[in-house]
């Protein structure tokens, strides 16, 4: 069937399996087609596609609640509840989110980005449903990774303290974002492939079974025995333990037996936990073959060959260069090690992984360990950087705050995708940590303006020894400038003057430089001269330069890809007010109090106001009030 | 033995365990006595006298690294490393520091304060160990309370995969600092209880002993059924699961089995934990006692009776007010539902509590998803409460930006402990939230002046319905203005003129405005007058209010108890910036870029400059650079 015209989940309801299962393979194709012209998570789609028909077949959205973890798994969800029709659009600027959206569809409950907040939200609403005394079922689904999530964990311990009635949707797909690691992803690995537990159920039941033939305190002592085993012997006696009942595991591309589990759980009393194994990828070969996830969130691709279709890139991703210059670095200096929480790939942090093995800890995502592990690391003097993309590092604020900059430890943040990031969207841009980071004692806090300077700031940080360290870098590929070999240290605190104007100065930092440089050429066409400068350094500022430049006297523009409210521009306001400079004409663009959704980098800009051609409005504005102001002046003092 | 001499922990290697169980009571003798005078976390401390004294006889710290979680048991630890001599200054003003200090002993090799974070904190000791190929022990000490924070269970998920070799002494006291709630509590009670374990391993090898005698089949299963069980025979299966061989229950005041247990543990390749039952107060009978953890932290109390000495307490707790505040809601608004991580007793919430059961929720010390699960419920029509002191509320930062304000989910955020918080010192103080909350999309933000505007404040945020909104409130008493039985709404967004003064404006809000009040009372002699103005909303600010003072032109003066970077006094540079007023005289106060240690709140609003007299002193310093400004404008201008 044509999928894009589905309105509703209903129909599925009057559906019979073997005509699901034609579904199934439409939505697959659907969706391997629409993906490969606009990119998007695309293996983990096509792994919960039979899930997905089941949970809409069993459950009846929106009544009942169907929370989905993370949600970039949620486009088979989306085709089910009529967005078929603008797949064209995904991902893009005022298209179809790429995450559940509660103002796309009365079927998305709950919106997400981050991982791990599924099980916390749909206890909330089983107890809120509890205490009105109404009646519906909640279904979170949550995958093997963000299982590991502290918070999911949290919550599992409330749960199986709670005993609501809520299944939990284990959808266990082998590989998450990056390989599966930790101690959990190893006890799901025993349950899916060892059957040792099955196996053990077997004899003991055979045993049992023989047993009461030889009669006397052997049979009744047997019969303890299998009862209180009973519940060790299940899979899942982690659950178990918690007070969490456990269903599985079940074939998550079987419908009949997604179904009928799904229907058995809704009876039972209580929370119950079904682990349901998918591929992912599944049905796309490409996709089904891919070992670290390359698969995961792609761009455009050709179906037939697999092979992605990718702009020629001018420069190395950000990303790469960090990784290349660590590496380089940790050959010499044995003490680098490098943490991440589950961004191996995503922060391509590859190449030091294989040379490194024993040095490159993923550990999962557990942002907050994964903080303070660096943190204690930097106590026996070993020099780890955290490598953490910036919307995912507001998980691990407090240990930031208390155990990194607190302690005065010396690790470096490498914080990626620092700004905007487009097409993930609103949950993933970067542009509260300026804000966040920059009230804390001790930290320090840089961005390059382009992928060399980026080099020589990863070299600066991971030399300095006088506290923490911050290096900020842009999602996407430099600016090509080249990579020189040599590599220079950075004067902490030092900002760059990167061209001369007498009108006035711009201070930024970051790809912003370059929209502002084009700004600057822009008016000078208009006889207006701009002074623009690298403003480096976040934290601490070049307090030479702002004193020279309160001197001068003439006005002053903050621009910055990040929230106004505390951020860089707050920074310079506060440094004249707390000089003595009360009469400095300064101003500040970026994001003013809101919230960024997905779309195109550019696009985005535009919206917020932050291009060149606005930049340049926004300084002709303010030299025109400047010069009211001094005739006035003059006036006054004629 | 007088514990104040010792010097350090080696005099244990020689001691007998029989000398050991006395010096156990001159300990105890001694925390008993020294903090009736200057209180602490007594019950903490006299539960882990035995195991601490066991720790040092069996490890030699500092080569081998004791890392406590939280902290606040660590006075044992304190006297043994040299400390008792300190023990009248514990928790004062430049005194003893009531949790681990790295700048107080070499012992301290971790400094906490806030709960789960030992288990990274040590992996990170050990791996740093293995990789510079050194040679000690690492053991972290954890309640079982601390265990069901999030970042322990990351920690123990990549413990339980890395398999270093450590040691995890669970301290599972019963009682952490609340009556200890969720499944993993549960779980640890059937270990210590139940015995349903230890019954199933007896009646099992009484079976296999039996079984071989019948031969054949019968056998082979039943012995290829024993190798298979064994695991899963031992208490503990929960981190067995996770790949941590589990050692236990062991009685924690019983010297004998904690050293074998210890020195075993040592031993062993891998993560162990050793699960340690230890009584809370264990040798003082009030505090034996106490069930709901009053004993916990305490102040002063006479040693006989166990009779707290308070001081005469001229008003309410701010906690009361909003527990009484809410319980008097909650009676006709059934909407309201309270949501705490493990801080009843902390928030004074055991009203609450009390009356409506089924609508207080304490998650444990869960603070993600206890911000989270209050989203959840949100977005069913209820109106979650959720409470929590602004220092724990970090680990919550992602949950509120990414569930809370990016959904504009009508949760009440009630801040505890805003502000300076005295004795808990430097880890404690709730001096970063207005930084990290002021610059999220959606929020409101506010602080009352006193106990009765709090209650007015309370009943607003209930009734608000636009998005989430944040009460802050201090530690301790109110000022003691009367609580009026009616109840107020406050328009959202203004702010209230508290003294009228033509010469300069001064913008706080909170506890502050008592301070500024009686600084305006000291001007007044001098002639000058102060305009004091109760900016009782963080955000929104009033813009109507503040377009009039920058229309007046009158020096600004902000005063806030937290951070200066991003705070308060930004968001009010940042208003007349933007509004085009770049020639007002604005200054702010507050904490200058760096932590606050421990000591009285009196004594740190010194050392942070702001007394009434050190504001009355900036503001004439103010004066008279306007002044001399002034003079100048008038020189041109003539």
């Amino acid at each position: 069937m044509d999928v894009s015209t589905i309105k509703n989940p209903k129909f599925l309801k009057k559906m019979s399996v073997n005509q699901m299962v034609d579904l199934a393979g439409d939505i697959r194709a659907f969706l391997i087609h629409k993906l490969s012209k606009t990119g998007g998570h695309l293996a983990p789609n096509l792994g919960v596609v039979e899930l997905t028909l089941a949970l809409h077949k069993v459950f009846h959205s929106p009544t009942d609640k169907l929370v989905w973890d993370v949600g970039h798994q949620s486009y088979v969800h989306k085709i089910l509840t009529g967005r078929g029709d603008r797949f064209d659009t995904l991902r893009q600027y005022k298209g179809l989110c790429g995450f559940p959206k509660r103002s796309e569809s009365e079927h998305d409950v709950w919106e997400t980005g981050h991982s791990s907040t599924s099980l916390s939200a749909a206890l909330g609403m089983a107890v809120a449903r509890d205490l009105k005394q109404e009646n519906f079922d909640v279904v979170a689904i949550i995958g093997d990774g963000a299982l590991t999530g502290g918070m999911a964990l949290e919550a599992l311990n409330d749960i199986g303290h709670q005993k609501r009635n809520m299944i939990i949707v284990l959808n266990d797909n082998e590989m998450s974002i990056a390989p599966n690691v930790g101690a959990l992803h190893n006890m799901l690995n025993r349950i899916r492939s060892a059957n040792k537990y099955n196996r053990a159920k077997e004899d003991l039941e055979y045993l049992m079974k023989k047993i009461p033939a030889f009669g006397g305190k052997l049979a009744s002592v047997a019969e303890r025995l299998k009862d209180r085993l009973k519940y060790l012997l299940v899979s899942g006696v982690f659950f178990e333990e918690l007070g969490i009942t456990y269903l599985g595991p079940v074939d998550g591309h079987n419908l009949n037996a997604l179904i009928d589990n799904l229907n058995y759980a809704r009876k039972k009393k209580g929370p119950v936990i079904i682990h349901v194994l998918t591929q992912k990828g599944k049905g796309y070969r490409p996709a089904e073959m891919d070992e670290v996830g390359t698969w995961h969130g792609t761009g455009p691709y050709k179906i037939e060959s697999g092979a992605f279709i990718k702009p020629v890139a001018v420069a190395p991703a950000y990303s790469q260069v960090v990784n290349d210059t660590l590496q380089e670095l940790a050959r010499h200096d044995k003490r680098i090690v490098v943490i991440s929480p589950a961004m191996v790939v995503g922060s391509k942090l590859e190449g030091f992984a294989k040379e490194f093995p024993d040095r490159l800890f993923d550990v999962g995502i557990a942002e907050q360990h994964a903080a303070t592990f660096a943190a204690g690391l930097a106590t026996q003097n070993m020099k780890p950087i955290l490598s953490i993309y910036s919307t995912f590092m507001q998980r691990a604020y407090d240990q930031i705050v208390h155990d990194i900059c607190r302690q005065n430890l010396n690790v470096v943040i490498a914080v990626d995708r620092a700004g905007l990031v487009g097409a993930d969207g609103e949950t993933h841009q970067g542009i509260f940590d300026i804000g966040f980071l920059r009230s804390l004692p001790n930290l320090t806090i840089m961005m390059s303006k382009d992928e060399n300077e980026l080099r020589n700031m990863v070299y600066t940080a991971t030399r300095y020894d006088r506290g923490p360290i911050v290096v900020r870098y842009p999602r996407g590929n430099g600016i090509g400038v080249g990579i020189s070999e040599r590599l220079e240290e950075i004067q902490i605190g030092s900002w760059d003057v990167l061209r001369e104007g007498a009108d006035m100065t711009v201070l930024s930092f970051g790809p912003m430089l370059q929209i502002i440089l084009a700004a600057a050429k822009q008016l000078e066409t208009d006889g207006i001269h701009l002074r623009v400068v690298n403003a480096r350094f976040i934290k601490p500022m070049d307090h030479l330069m702002l004193a020279d430049l309160g001197e001068l006297g003439t006005p002053i523009l903050t621009v910055e890809e990040g929230m106004l409210a505390g951020g860089f521009g707050s920074a310079v306001l506060e440094y004249y007010h707390d000089h003595g400079i009360h009469d400095l004409m300064i101003e500040r663009m970026g994001i003013d109090d809101c919230f960024v959704e997905h779309g195109g980098v550019n696009e985005l800009l535009n919206e917020l106001g932050l291009t060149s051609k606005q930049i340049a409005t926004h300084v002709k504005r303010m030299l025109k009030q400047q010069s009211k102001k001094n005739v006035v002046r003059k006036v006054i003092t004629s």
